[in-house]
């Protein structure tokens, strides 16, 4: 690990989903750090480096006894702040065998973990990522894990949704997209790229999902907040019926949510749900969703997901130049600028985190 | 791309059977660049770069309109020049929004493309590989994908046919090759090697073809044409007959035919035929000479596979020296040669084509 | 190969069981050296050095005539010294054309190969292996081919039994062996390490073989010889019966035989066997031990192969420091010890022995 891995460590990134954690020791590479996560006795979810001190051996292959992880080796045990609290064959324990602990926190589902320097761990970062808690908004996701390419490709890809007239023709993709103009405002660690189609024919996937005949206002307001979450606010109303202006109870409201973790530089985890406040009691229409966004190959993100992986061969084969860049990436520029300004207050601080991160 | 490649890139290059492209993207690396083919709307066969300028994403995931290629990302549009001739959402192109164009020529059943500098392109320089028209010889061949090997393998093991004693013993290898000198000639850009085996007991390949008893003269005229090219003349004739002093009347005569492209410095496109002067409406007959080159592992140019892929994973494993050569690498040394003086032109060109082709 | 590899060279490894060795040519890369290995008409076994001098193909792919290998190229055959006796074509042998001759020794059921300096190659500095002879100790054994690691793992697991607890806890693992003091003595090639459990429960596998009740004294004397070989005398006696005194006529006797041979820097042949002097007619016994320690993945030592190619891939990806040792690890820390003085000695050698050896 040095200063030029493309992630910012102090951060919160999603590990896991909660239901994936459990009494067991499950291993999982977030930001090119090998990671055991499992759930304590009193139901906190423990994140500890999946490497035992003594030899190496990943934690994650040994067992679970109480709290504490047994190596699967030796015997070494760990506490879930790291500590060697038993050595085999031995009564003192060397004070500095420890293994690195990662603050966690359970939110909005997801499991997120901090991989840089815990004293900076503070909750109050965590992004909102609340659409995916299952109360207003309702919706099934899933998750690509180990998708094979630079976490932040997911990131330009959702931030710039013109895409969609190209990799998804069949479902969501229409010429207005294109042909309308859109905003991009920002924060210190938001970017936000606004659309409103004003009065057109609704693409496919909308006009089923609103079942009124007619013109229709169409928005798509896109949200990346640093560095891992993007939440894009997407709906039709009837045109004419006060969408753009706030109104939008005649229409239907969706939200396609993307939290992504770093895996190595080339990989990531991508925590993905589509949620929606229309139907929300339908299940079958959830499954429905889901079905239209990760199918076998047949959905609109696996078609992304070949896109996205195609695009990263290419990147590793032509190391040649910065993107070059065009006026729909206004958004996604915005993203990756944010993201180079904490990977360069990572390197300068003069307290090091990044190097207390190791 | 450095020049330290082992191809030269100011050449033509075999990058594809005429029937292999039509009106679909086509993606094919030669000489470590990415290539994306298709057959314009006239007929002519394209080659552009198969990234596209904006994020890379390779060409051929996209789609064919016309004679110009859209992105399946973003929908950049390519015309055959390689010029970006629309971005979405924008009216104003940057004109610097390009992809390579690659020149190409279709000639002998081949698609040939040249992927270094443009204003060298010249078709007057391709090599001759009449015989592989269909026209007055005949024979069906095949293509190797992605062989595993420096494409000067297989140069070398075509232009010393001594290996047909070891590793063809059972088909076309014979003593005789052994035994009898040969000669070595060069020019400029190609160098050929001539055996004459003078009443000789024919091998069972040739006895069959020839189909009339007794003692034989036996040819073999290889020549390599700088540098993807490489001819071979052999046949026999009834011995006495007078072929040595150029009347094969009586006898047999065939070609096997290579066009090699480097894919990578280690891999390779071999495309292969066996032509044949005799017997030429014989169906059955081509399809016998084919099987007889490539039959699930047990034909000869299979067993030539075998060795050549071993021989790179030696070469991989043993960076020791220069290869050690006997009198037989005669043919093979003056094709090396040949081949080290384009590379050395390129390099030292003033005005820089290597330069220039990337 | 450079001074940096950590495996001494002059020294003797095992490569193949004798049964293995026959009239063909096997490969077998030992200490990052491709050789081929095959039996001499006289009985004994020859060892060259894979890749013809002419092109490098291995001649491993080639065939054996008499005591001679012809390459599967071009038909340079070399004798056993290693020496080109012939090359096609031509009749002047170029006198350096010559290939890498090993010195190798039968003995004790395996064949042992000196990839190092020829010169020095000594069969009185083989490691005793007189327990794998088949004479007054029986077993079948086996080998892990290409076991995904550095062979000194290997070592440093057989060399602190500690690890049976946790990795065999369903077999021959026992809290008895954490809460026993061993002793670690040592020469200058061989390190020994020395535990006696008095008047313990026999763990399951040992109260079976004793098939008596009560209380025993077991004992693992465990014996690494540099740089190949280790030994583990291992066994129980009913409490009381003299075994710790050397009387050991009521008990049960076994030993764990590993002969392991580094193949790169990461991996490494594994070859094992158990033997015992107590009822060594009982042939379904023999299979029995067998499947014991390889059966599918279940076996003993299939659970230390999980282990250890799971630890190397941790080595890979953490490269961070020299190991932290534990008291249990004195065994292994003397094993690493001894090979790091061989490593030493040959490195700095005047007449460079390990240079000599390339």
């Amino acid at each position: 690990m040095t200063d030029a891995k493309p992630f910012p460590l102090n951060a919160w990134y999603p590990a896991a989903w909660g239901t994936e954690i459990d009494r067991i020791l499950r291993a999982r590479t977030i930001c090119d750090k090998d990671i055991v996560l499992f759930r304590r006795t009193d139901g906190v979810v423990a994140a500890l480096e999946d490497a035992c001190w003594h030899r190496l051996l990943p934690l994650s292959l040994g067992r679970l006894v109480g709290d504490q992880v047994v190596c699967g080796y030796h015997g070494l045990v760990f506490n879930t702040a790291g500590r060697c609290t038993h050595m085999p064959a031995q009564q003192t324990i060397n004070p500095s065998a420890c293994v690195r602990a990662y603050p966690t926190v359970e939110k909005h589902r997801l499991v997120w973990v901090w991989p840089g320097d815990p004293a900076l761990a503070d909750p109050a970062l965590l992004p909102d990522f609340h659409w995916n808690d299952g109360d207003e908004w309702k919706g099934e996701g899933g998750t690509f894990y180990s998708l094979k390419c630079d976490w932040r490709l997911v990131v330009d890809n959702l931030m710039d949704l013109t895409h969609e007239t190209y990799v998804h023709s069949d479902s969501i993709g229409h010429d207005a997209i294109l042909d309308t103009p859109f905003d991009v405002t920002h924060t210190d660690k938001t970017a936000t790229m606004t659309r409103w189609m004003i009065e057109i024919d609704p693409p496919p996937f909308w006009a089923k999902q609103l079942g009124k005949p007619g013109k229709v206002d169409r928005w798509q307001i896109v949200t990346f907040e640093a560095p891992a979450v993007v939440i894009g606010d997407v709906g039709v109303a009837p045109a004419g019926t006060g969408a753009p202006r706030g109104d939008r109870s005649q229409g239907v409201n969706g939200a396609f949510l993307a939290a992504i973790a770093p895996e190595t530089e080339t990989s990531c985890h991508y925590f993905w749900n589509f949620v929606r406040t229309f139907r929300t009691d339908d299940e079958e229409l959830s499954r429905a969703l889901q079905r239209a966004h990760v199918n076998d190959g047949k959905g609109v993100y696996d078609q992304d997901h070949v896109v996205l992986e195609a695009q990263q061969r290419a990147i590793g084969r032509h190391p040649r130049q910065p993107f070059y860049n065009l006026n729909i990436d206004a958004g996604a520029l915005w993203a990756r600028r944010i993201l180079d300004r904490m990977l360069e207050r990572e390197r300068t601080a003069s307290s090091g985190p990044a190097r207390a991160a190791e």
